[in-house]
């Protein structure tokens, strides 16, 4: 990591979407997977990096194959029924890869959405879903209100405690907004470990404090926080109260594996997630809910900002500036991360 | 304000629960309740009280009277069912009491769920629920997990803002546990005004950052928190974007007013809600649920405490022990505030 203190613009490239995808899905033929999900799974790691989500894009895509290789996402796995009881059901991925599977989840809980007005699908022995959006996009597009989660590794600390017990289980909630989307995709500490290690790679400090050092005193440092393992649940007690609860309901809906149980492997597979839909259309004032919904996100934006240049920007707003400039300019990709991807690409 | 800065051990009188709901029911008999409905009323605000949640309890039962003789809480509605769409309705509360409307809204909910699987009632025209966590142990004392929230009026800047345009809409998420649960109840600011008011009675700082001064900079000064009027989102950018989300999922499945709304009015009444409850003895693992609950609070439980003396508990478990303490004790409750609701009962 060191090395990359100095990371300058001449570091990276540009990659336009198109040729990023074209590559991955390549190097996933090559590892084994069939074209129709190869494109399916190159499809969603490059428009997480046009989306912005570098640390959940391109940026995972090498570990993403070694996983595989390792055999801890099956190829060729699909989800399988497990129970339904009316408009909830228990869904096993089998191992397969996470983000197949939550597409597979995202599309089965708006199925029982159109059913029963509201459709809760609970996933377990699935694998990372990369970037949660993903799926809010995915149901919020099609005029659901969505709201998932997923549990992770243990990666966090309880507040007030010095080791970490707690995923940082992100929580995605979207809705339709426009002809586009407001997308929550929070996970429950201030900072992922991705972005930490983006900025130790930039040589900056966080916004906020992000974590304790190995004194325990609150820093803005990343390289003091990855090094004590102590990254702060959002708003301290509170986060670390929400990831609790979210593990559980995703074990308890699942039946699947824990945060805890999770850890006791030494790399993370196996999680246990959650996907609610509720239909939009169903519901009898849904002729004024885009207007409505316009009215809410207009005056958030009214909001005075503190710095007279800031913008107040909604959930999801970020993503779409992103993902106009990288479709334009070309997708920003550390050098070397393209280049291992290149090599497994030969 | 200030003349309780002072505020010690002799200001604070021990009001057995008991007794405490006896005047709150005779009180809101004067006021014109029926004695059933007071009843309840009394229960839940003697509870909350009782429960360790004084600032939804006691301390806010003469604001509550003052609604209602104002005509902002109207006595004798109760909510009406505004359409269904299997597994979701939408229900008007009508303006009635906000305990009252979503006690009945959990309880629908939780009949959607035996029907369902999962339930979903969206709540509109109803008031102030007090504490949310209320719904929550109602829900999960009968083994129902529950996800609920309210949006509120304007009390909180967006994220980099100065102007409070975003409730602290609390969220609320139980779950049974053994024959108690884990109830989380957080609002999405770091500290609910309530509790930065008992801090400046209490002449005591926060623990943490709670909100920015007049200058803009981050302070554990709960009176400067308050002459702002700018308390900080529970993680900054984060807690504030789920509340704005927290506030377009309640509009949109009950039709109701947004937080933006809300506050075009002096004082707030008419908010949204929503209650989702899933029936967990519909689910085929429901047998091997509760030791998988017993299990992850367990090990969150071993977390090592930074303070060798301190104990890692979990959303709820303060509860417990506020509960046990003062069932024995006797509620602690600020004299003067014991004195205004003794001179309603007159």
């Amino acid at each position: 990591m060191n090395n990359l203190k100095t990371m300058k613009e001449d570091n990276f490239l540009y990659i336009m979407t198109d040729e990023m995808q074209t590559v991955l899905q390549s190097v996933l033929i090559k590892n084994g997977y069939k074209k129709d999900k190869a494109a399916l799974l190159a499809n969603a790691f490059s428009q997480n990096s046009r989306d912005g989500i570098y640390t959940h894009g391109i940026n995972r895509f090498s570990r993403f194959v070694d996983y595989t290789k390792n055999g801890f996402v099956k190829i060729d796995a699909i989800p399988s029924l497990k129970s339904k009881s009316n408009g909830i059901e228990q869904w096993d991925g089998n191992l397969g890869p996470g983000i197949l599977n939550a597409i597979a989840a995202t599309d089965q809980s708006m199925k029982l959405a159109d059913e029963f007005g509201i459709g809760c699908v609970a996933l377990r022995n699935t694998n990372h879903w990369m970037r949660g959006g993903t799926y809010g996009w995915q149901a919020a597009l099609k005029d659901y209100a969505f709201i998932g989660f997923t549990n992770t590794i243990a990666n966090m600390p309880a507040h007030g405690a010095t080791d970490a017990r707690l995923g940082n289980n992100p929580l995605v909630i979207a809705l339709p907004y426009s002809d586009s989307a407001v997308v929550l995709d929070m996970a429950m500490s201030q900072y992922s470990f991705g972005n930490m290690e983006l900025s130790v790679m930039k040589n900056e400090n966080l916004g906020v404090f992000g974590g304790y050092d190995t004194e325990g005193k609150l820093t803005k440092d990343p390289a003091a926080i990855i090094e004590s393992n102590r990254p702060l649940p959002v708003g301290y007690w509170k986060g670390a109260g929400l990831s609790l609860l979210l593990d559980l309901l995703a074990v308890v809906l699942s039946g699947g594996l824990s945060v805890h149980e999770i850890s006791k492997r030494s790399i993370e597979y196996g999680v246990s997630q959650v996907f609610i839909s509720i239909k939009i259309k169903n519901l009898p004032n849904h002729s004024a809910i885009p207007l409505l919904i316009e009215t809410i996100i207009k005056d958030y934006k009214l909001s005075l900002p503190e710095n007279k240049s800031d913008f107040i920007t909604y959930p999801g707003e970020r993503v779409l500036n992103n993902r106009k400039r990288n479709s334009e300019k070309g997708i920003p990709v550390i050098k070397q991360v393209w280049d291992e991807i290149l090599e497994l690409n030969k």
